[in-house]
């Protein structure tokens, strides 16, 4: 039988800051629904995370947002200045164009190599009932062939 | 025996669908071996993940891929058309010439960039002992500097 | 309270290394802070990272690293031969020209575009008290729009 209590736990190391887990084992599991307006558009989705991981009330964990898509991912960028996501997408297409010998039938290649180089999750950590970003940071849903109707599938973990 | 206190845990939100964790906290590592047949390939290991995850009898969780080497990675993309992988190294390759003047006196170079554009892990949500993965993707080891015998580190988290 | 009793625990497949969770569940949080000395570098954080592993006392679980800036990033690649952080970042100039028709007003756009390419986390298996990290690898920070007082989340997850 194993018995977790906080006075099992002993800890080395000053300088890190050391933080028990709590009794709480939860995990919740959500999924968004994101329709994608245009062709090559990035979704900011950081609110409706933030909505969820407020609601879960789980105060020290992760929240892991996952893309189940081959022609979408998700990123982590500014969210200021809109202008950022614009630039992005603009440096994915000369980075990936259109007109390269692609051989997969439905014409959709580039939009599948751009979800490779975006990948398909972020993990933030959560702090204080808080995503840990930083200031500038968002939370982007990228879609590389749109319209269309997608989602994401936000879990969260708590500790 | 685990014993999870359900008047610890309080819930709010309800449109999230909460999970509460089951009683087995598990992690299972296994060490996946990979020859790759040429210097630049995508090996496709969903079959062999997917089976990990089945024999762990793991019903909730996560299972994160992790590939040690630094001129290959791993990446989650269309596994139904194989020429959508054909596509994607044709275009890293343009993406990554060859001729640039490189330092690296291994000659390898090209390989590592590509390491770090894919990444080296992957993680893929559990629900219902199935990994989450969407209707089309795959999970790929993509080597860059083959042929090789490479390694795959699988490791599955219960909650 | 927790109770935990290995009975419980069945496991299928004798190919796969089962681990039992250890009594302790741990989160230990650190921030490094990182000094970047010009435009573009990668900063070897490898030690430092093993370092806050090794004074956890944490044996097996997981070690995260986020960067929550929107213009560096964090990558694992050879720390062996430093020629090779230099041909990531004088291809990613190629990848990323300069000279592109940026609209993003602060004139830093490709350190955007270059840090989505590369990514905002890593997450690296703890085995035996040890970072599971190939016998080349290395983390790196990814400063693209230094020099600049940096940080770094590391948070280490115990099982």
């Amino acid at each position: 039988m194993l018995l977790l209590s906080p006075g099992l736990t002993h800890t080395k190391g000053s300088q890190a800051c050391t933080e028990y887990a709590n009794l709480r084992l939860e995990v919740k599991m959500k999924v968004l629904e994101i329709r994608t307006p245009s062709k090559e558009t990035f979704v900011d989705i950081t609110g409706r995370v933030m909505e969820e991981v407020s609601s879960s009330g789980i105060q020290k964990g992760i929240c892991s947002v996952y893309v189940p898509h081959t022609t979408a991912g998700v990123t982590i960028n500014e969210n200021a200045d809109p202008s950022v996501k614009e630039d992005i997408l603009m440096t994915f297409r000369k980075i990936v164009p259109d007109s390269l010998p692609y051989s997969h039938s439905e014409g959709n290649s580039p939009a599948h190599v751009k979800a490779s180089l975006i990948g398909s999750s972020v993990n933030i950590l959560i702090d204080k009932g808080q995503l840990s970003l930083g200031t500038w940071q968002g939370i982007f849903f990228c879609e590389f062939d749109g319209p269309r109707s997608r989602r994401a599938f936000i879990k969260i973990f708590s500790f």
